[in-house]
């Protein structure tokens, strides 16, 4: 396809798609936002080539790039804006390498986080960023989002796991950041500045990620909690005592009423209150004697507790916190937010969002990462009609369906009163999920007019023109 | 003291020293780089105030700014050009706050690194990152530089601690990055911008740092080898074991035989040649556990190992390792260089850097962190009349004394050779260290033309005026 009046770059050959079919698939992330207008089209890129080739045409024709993955964003990052060329790098999904003795991987940046961590258990390591969409988003998504998981409690976040990059610049040219080193202070930081760019900064299209040994042994503790506060109190207590757990996650009262709207109560809490839940998992050679000491603190802090004998068990005790999303998805369409506190501030983060459902007449449910203070809010409004769910299983997907518009004003009332909350509280907007559309409103808020003009600057040296994901995140 | 013509911003009253003995004693880093010309005078801040203050003088007036903690820099970063002034924040050495449940420290930037481990100790914690220069080097110098240290293997760099930073911009306004929060995904990472940008984005005032439950127990196991080869696969089967000790310091035979030198051959070794000395720690609960895996596997590759029965034997072992750099010492003044390479190519590195030594016939010892792929060749060049040496023990201090220029031509041979070597393993000019006016050279042929031009657009989007330690890393 030729650029304007056939001069100029051209759009590669057989990549390029403008059809209804193609376009109406590749509008839309997870977070339910709508986009006003239509994309110009979609690239369904193949290769690094087809991607510069996307940029260069870009670049010269001012038009916006919208890049994707697998579009399972939660923040409106991959929404494709009236007029924008999609650009979809989902194609590009090969493993390049496996390095057993570097503990690293090369990778596409379309490879499903999955499937890399499956290729690496070939060689007895594992990819360890986990976000709870790891079967259906890719390395390139998380990478874009800096996506967080249930391991980061242990294994941190996936700008923890990102050595190297390979990224096409708005022009078309193509860098590489960092090095296949464990260590490097040559320059700045462009790896971990172009992690979470939500692709306002370039096109990753390569990316050298560490690896790390599979764990010796995993074990699983759960309990069940009168109140959050006892809960927040006892992952406290698991950290105070020098042990860190791989998996700490916190489900409330509400949430698990939703469970047990499905699975009907669980008998291991024996009629007692279940106030909150808690699952945990020691891993490495010592998990067995740590999963001892978490089932002692747990047990200090009045809790049911249960530490899987096998993993038959370890699967059932999983399952309370698996079924929790599709849980909430019965009920009505999911809004997943995504604020991060400091640790000691989990239980009244909790107690804050409850007290602001119930003041804003909102049903919010909440999930957390416990031992990370990263809590997800997820307030559950009413379908619109017409679209369906758009998840169907604990894939860490929020709901597609209505425009932003469609929601109550209580609705956001409440979203404003979180995220006030969680800037009170020394914490911040988004932990895992990433600025996008939606979280831009209160953006200035958290990190001041002086500190976000910056990042407007630094936006710029990367993307002059202004043609990257335009009107997302910074 | 007043702005130009009395007017405009000043410098802050008592703080400003324009004295020679003030002067001198703030000149040089201990990279043995010696600035030509003379700074303009030398601030000693003593609050952020008085950091405001300089730079909106030097804003003002365009005068160039080093900041210093401690000076104990190995690249020349530190080094106060002809006309600055430097700014040493070293008597901003409060540790605000340190957070039992947040497990973290708020710290001012002249604290000196040892000393804020030192008071986590009282709760439980340490901090993680322990670069040679421990107890004599800032915690502002460290941010400013990504220090490393020998535990990285196991932590990370100073980047995998800083949760947050209080810098002041070139203007003299006041900026936070980050939060308390442990995940945070808000905006582009300037909190990792700033870490390793060394003195050029800004000026940090103040630091949010992770803390960590100071381990259960820790085993120190020793081994010598008959050559590199065998010390490094002997690293790289450990790893590939899933075993990752805290600490893994490799000494090649050069080193070994200046040490013995000192402290006669070690009985040991029991005659057999020392080709090779390798230092492993493992902490944790499984620390014990771990240890007899690492003597296993060691002792599979046809090295003399010992596990160290108790503390005592525990310091014997390290004392080897401790004693490196003052042997090294004794004979010369000691240039530490600073490459890393992906582990798999350690061995060759440390085979080439004993080539190249041979080639150029210039004295080079070679000390590693072995498990990052970090390596310290040290070339010993003979020490400048009317100088010291500027360490007498294993600061990780470089030796201070004559300029550059002094420098035989073989020394920049050798030192060219080394850096060329490690980049075409794939490796990186410094792993910890930073570029400062020593490894600027080679940086393009490091980065790539655009992405150094990136670097160089980026850093005057913090500083256009180019007041901040201009000459300096990118």
């Amino acid at each position: 396809m030729s650029g304007p009046e056939g001069r100029g770059p051209e759009l590669p050959d057989g990549v390029f798609r403008t059809d209804a079919e193609t376009v109406d698939a590749h509008r839309l992330d997870r977070s339910g936002w709508v986009p006003e207008g239509r994309p110009f089209g979609v690239a369904l890129a193949e290769s690094v080539a087809d991607v510069r080739a996307v940029l260069r045409y870009a670049h010269a024709t001012g038009t916006p790039v919208v890049t994707r993955g697998a579009g399972t964003g939660l923040s409106g990052g991959a929404g494709a804006t009236d007029g924008s060329i999609v650009l979809d790098v989902s194609r590009m999904n090969r493993i390049t390498e496996i390095s057993a003795v570097d503990q690293l991987a090369v990778v596409e940046p379309g490879v499903i986080t999955a499937d890399l961590d499956r290729a690496a258990g070939a060689y007895g390591l594992r990819y360890a960023p986990d976000p709870a969409s790891v079967a259906i988003s890719t390395i390139g998504g998380n990478i874009a989002t800096n996506a967080g998981g249930l391991r980061c409690a242990k294994y941190g976040v996936t700008r923890d796991s990102v050595l190297a990059l390979d990224v096409v610049l708005a022009d078309g040219e193509l860098i590489s950041t960092g090095h296949r080193t464990v260590k490097d202070v040559t320059g700045y930081d462009l790896t971990g500045l172009f992690t979470g760019s939500e692709g306002t900064l370039g096109v990753v299209v390569g990316a050298t990620v560490k690896l790390r040994p599979v764990p010796a042994a995993t074990a699983t503790v759960a309990a069940y909690f009168d109140d959050v506060a006892s809960a927040a109190a006892a992952v406290n207590a698991i950290s105070a005592a020098g042990l860190q757990p791989s998996v700490a996650e916190l489900l409330d009262a509400a949430t698990l009423a939703a469970v047990e709207e499905v699975t009907g109560p669980d008998p291991r809490r024996a009629g007692r209150a279940a106030g909150a839940f808690l699952l945990i998992q020691a891993d490495g050679s010592a998990a067995e004697a740590e999963a001892r000491q978490i089932h002692a603190v747990l047990a200090a802090h009045h809790a049911q507790v249960f530490t899987a004998g096998d993993d038959a068990e370890a699967a059932r005790l999983l399952d309370v916190r698996r079924r929790a999303l599709p849980a909430l998805e019965r009920r009505g369409r999911a809004l997943i937010e995504d604020i991060a506190v400091p640790r000691s501030r989990l239980a009244e983060a909790v107690e804050e969002i409850q007290r602001i459902a119930k003041t804003h007449a909102v049903p919010v449910f909440t999930m957390a990462h416990a031992a990370d203070g990263n809590l997800h809010p997820i307030i559950v409004v009413e379908r619109a009609t017409g679209t369906d769910s758009g998840t169907d299983s604990d894939s860490g997907g929020g709901a597609q369906g209505a425009p932003d518009g469609d929601l109550g004003a209580n609705v956001w009332a409440a979203a404003d009163a979180i995220f006030t909350m969680a800037l009170g509280l020394g914490g911040t907007l988004t932990g895992e999920h990433g600025i996008g559309v939606l979280k831009r409103k209160w953006l200035a808020d958290d990190l001041g007019e002086r500190n976000l003009d910056l990042q407007r600057r630094l936006r710029a040296v990367f993307d002059p023109t202004g043609i990257l994901n335009p009107g997302k995140a910074v």
